[in-house]
C-alpha cells in the first residue's frame, strides 16, 4: 500500500510546509484562505505527501491541467504538472521521492515535471523523465521533463 | 536613448548567454533550432539586453501573453512576462537591471515578473512590482510579482 497521502490543508500542514525549500505563493495563498474561512474542508487539495509519524517527511504538488491550446505534442493536451517534489534532509535516502513519482506515474497520464535544481532534474532523469521540446507559449519560464506512461 | 536591444538570435548570443546563471532549455532549443537552420532570420527574439563593448552584460526575456482563461484579474488578459532577467557580476551597480525594468514598462502594460531567486525578488519589489493573488491553474510553480501602469 502506498504511503502517499494527498494532504488536508490547514494550519497544520502549512507549518510543515515552512521546513521545505519550496515556500512560497502558493503556500502563503493556502494560509490566507484558511485565514479568511474560505477553504472548504472537502476541496481537492494538489499536495502530496508521506508522513513519518506526525512529520510530514516528502511532498510534491501533482496537477492535472487540460491545455488544447498549448498541447505537450498532437496526442497530449491531458497531463499531470509535479512540481515542488521535495524530501526533507533527514529522511533522504528512504526511497520517499520515488513514492512520489510512483504514485503519480499511477494515474497513466503524461506527466511534466518542472525542475528548478540540478539535482532535481538528475533525479527525474532517473526515473525515466526526459527532455521535451521547448515551446515558449506553454513553457515560458519553466524548466522541464516529461515521462510518458507506455 | 535607451540602451536596451532586442538580442539577435545567432551562435554568438548562445555562446553569450552561457555566462548567465538561468541557462535552460529555452537556449537550447534555440541552438537546435539554430543548428536546424529553422531560425527566420526576421523573427521576433523573445531576448533583450545590455551590451558593454562586445559583451552582453544584461538580458531578459520578454514575452508578451494573452490568456483569456486564466486572466490575472477581470481586466489583465494581456501582458508582459519578464523572466532570466539578470545582469552578470561584473556589471553589476550600474543600473542595467533598472534599464532592463524600465524598458520593459515603457510598452504600457502590466507585467507580471517571474523570480527565482530572493534577491531577484527584492530587485522587483524596490521597481513597484507586488504579489498578487495565486492561481494554481494561471500560476502553476511561478513565483510571480506583478507591476500595473498607471
Amino acid at each position: 500500500m502506498s504511503k502517499v497521502k494527498n494532504l488536508a490543508i490547514n494550519y497544520k500542514t502549512a507549518e510543515e510546509f515552512k521546513k521545505f525549500r519550496e515556500y512560497g505563493a502558493q503556500e502563503l495563498h493556502m494560509i490566507d484562505e484558511l485565514e479568511a474561512n474560505v477553504i472548504d474542508a472537502n476541496i481537492d487539495s494538489p499536495f502530496y505527501g508521506i508522513y513519518q509519524g506526525d512529520d510530514l517527511a516528502a511532498r510534491m504538488c501533482l496537477y492535472r491541467r487540460e491545455d488544447t491550446d498549448h498541447p505537450i505534442d498532437n496526442d497530449t493536451a491531458d497531463y499531470l504538472v509535479i512540481w515542488k517534489l521535495e524530501v526533507l534532509e533527514k529522511y533522504q535516502g528512504r526511497g520517499f521521492g520515488s513514492e512520489l513519482i510512483d504514485y503519480a506515474k499511477s494515474f497513466n497520464l503524461p506527466i511534466k515535471a518542472i525542475s528548478r535544481f540540478q539535482n532535481s532534474r538528475n533525479f527525474f532523469e532517473k526515473h525515466d523523465f526526459d527532455a521535451h521540446e521547448y515551446d515558449i507559449e506553454r513553457d515560458l519560464a519553466d524548466e522541464s521533463l516529461m515521462w510518458y506512461p507506455n
